[in-house]
């Protein structure tokens, strides 16, 4: 059995101390510096106070301070960090790591360069610090239900085929299944890319409207998966992905917001205190496709719902009234 | 404004006398033998039975006997018979329509010879009486928002474009939008494979496992169309209206009892009177992958989630416990 420790004790990062902990293995979970009261609540006994449940018995918590003790023997370190925290997981974790323990991802998102390059969170660390292989998860799967041991599918992707089926070895239950990818761009951009179309979908409530977005949600996914060089087998995690993410959770509730009227700058305002992933990687998508759109690469007539999006998002625009510009 | 005759006056067949209606066309709805009840309510004032819903006013309702004189002039007919009533629709009402009064079908199914080669109805209608356009819609749509006007986008598919357009001219709205296709045959396949998948995605309930069992039906679907020789662009259609058919209805009351370890013809029983064309559906597909496994082109490990189906439905064997052959 061996030491896990998963830095980010958000929700996702700690409902995958169950499986690890149903594996045997013994896990740490150490909060990042906006984690303080999670770690606290936690070693009072009280339950993870977002996720609402208890975590395994026997997980260790450590406060942020205390990464490095978290860490020392670790044999995989889970990053569990929102995307916001992507950042302080690379100035201040990576240089605590040995340099041969694999890391894996957990963070949807994607990096978007001034150019319009997208860059997945795995390759990120491994331009900071190349030493160790960089993993990531994908597919759909939602933390309430993992600490619930509700069958779950899901993909690790990675370079190493080997370092994954050790990952898989590690984690994996009968609840919690991974197929295995080395096309790391295409899990993680499959990832993030439903992100940003859930907040589209739940621009509307009807279900022949969500299901007509959906529709077309599925047919720029595949466009963009291919725009942007990734694997055109992955629109099946992001299909799955996209219709776990519409059904609650914080994009939800910033596209009921947007999709009632208000513009984002209002609907951000109220939701103050809420990670806006998916606000964030709808603008770097749109960012990145006006880009290959400029460069001749693509044709705008397909992804009217991504460009209405990055509109919304980063000119304010208002979201509703988009149907006739769609179909 | 035309004459347009809608034969079979079942939830969906109704539904489309609103956009109809709302376009100023003169609205004729004739039952099957089947929907003599449906009918009666309608003449009496009482509203559709099973739609809930009062139809436009200006409609006009006939019961089967009356087929010929709600067909007497008509310049566009809807087919919205159920699959079990593509047969009676082409023995009892294909002849008795003008030759060159186009046809458009909004069954959703397929039908598969004993080699397992599949046709559409449009192609099975035109084999019968080639002498007038048969078209088909599909894409994701449910009756009831249909008839309330909640906004909906759906695919117009058949083999002349000209006729498509007029189709659309007469038929869609600012809430029943329609994009048109040529590939009959894909936009039909999308359509009727999503029924098969929507029973196997419900055979689970939590959200993790339907988003597992959701992206591997996106992945068969993709492998599918591509084996069936129908165009990848469908995968949209059938990914759109997977997502609308889990919500409700009769796939879903199939699918629940399915799941919680009844056998089908169990299942079927506790239904009867309900339509079960999911089932038909999963069992024809099942059956014409089969056929192709058998011919070498296509690999079983491919589709578990569809010969897992197959089994149930054809075989009576118990749907949950599949985890484990899935991933």
């Amino acid at each position: 059995m061996a030491v896990i420790t998963i830095i980010g004790a958000g929700m996702m990062g700690s409902a995958l101390a169950v499986p690890a902990r149903d594996n045997g293995h013994e896990v740490r979970l150490a909060g990042t510096p906006l984690d303080g009261h999670i770690i606290r609540a936690l070693l009072s006994g009280l339950g993870h106070p977002t996720l609402e449940r208890d975590l395994p018995r026997g997980t260790g918590y450590y406060y942020a301070e205390a990464a490095a003790e978290a860490l020392s023997g670790a044999e995989l370190v889970i990053c569990g960090v929102s995307s916001f925290g992507v950042d302080w997981f690379a100035e201040s974790v990576l240089p605590l790591l040995p340099p041969d323990v694999p890391v894996l991802s957990v963070t949807k998102g994607l990096l978007c360069s001034p150019g319009g390059v997208l860059t997945t969170f795995p390759d990120y660390y491994a331009s900071l610090a190349p030493q160790r292989p960089y993993c990531a998860i994908g597919g759909p799967c939602t933390s309430y239900e993992l600490a619930d041991k509700a069958p779950t599918h899901v993909c690790f992707c990675g370079e190493d085929p080997a370092v994954l089926q050790n990952l898989r070895a590690m984690l994996a239950t009968p609840y919690y299944r991974a197929s295995l990818s080395c096309d790391v761009f295409g899990v993680e951009t499959a990832a993030a890319l439903k992100n940003a179309y859930a907040l589209a979908v739940t621009l509307t409530r009807s279900r022949n409207s969500q299901a007509a977005l959906f529709g077309q949600a599925v047919a720029e996914m595949r466009g963009l998966l291919a725009l942007f060089g990734a694997g055109a087998e992955n629109i099946a995690y992001a299909a799955g992905d996209l219709y776990v993410t519409i059904f609650g959770g914080r994009t939800r509730l910033l596209g009921d917001l947007l999709g009632s009227g208000l513009p984002y700058s209002e609907a951000a305002r109220r939701l103050e205190g809420v990670t806006l992933e998916s606000a964030v990687i709808a603008r770097r998508a749109a960012f990145a496709l006006r880009k290959a759109l400029e460069a001749g690469r693509a044709s705008g007539g397909d992804y009217p719902l991504l460009l209405h999006m990055g509109e919304v998002i980063a000119e304010n625009k208002p979201a509703p009234l988009l149907w006739e510009s769609l179909f």
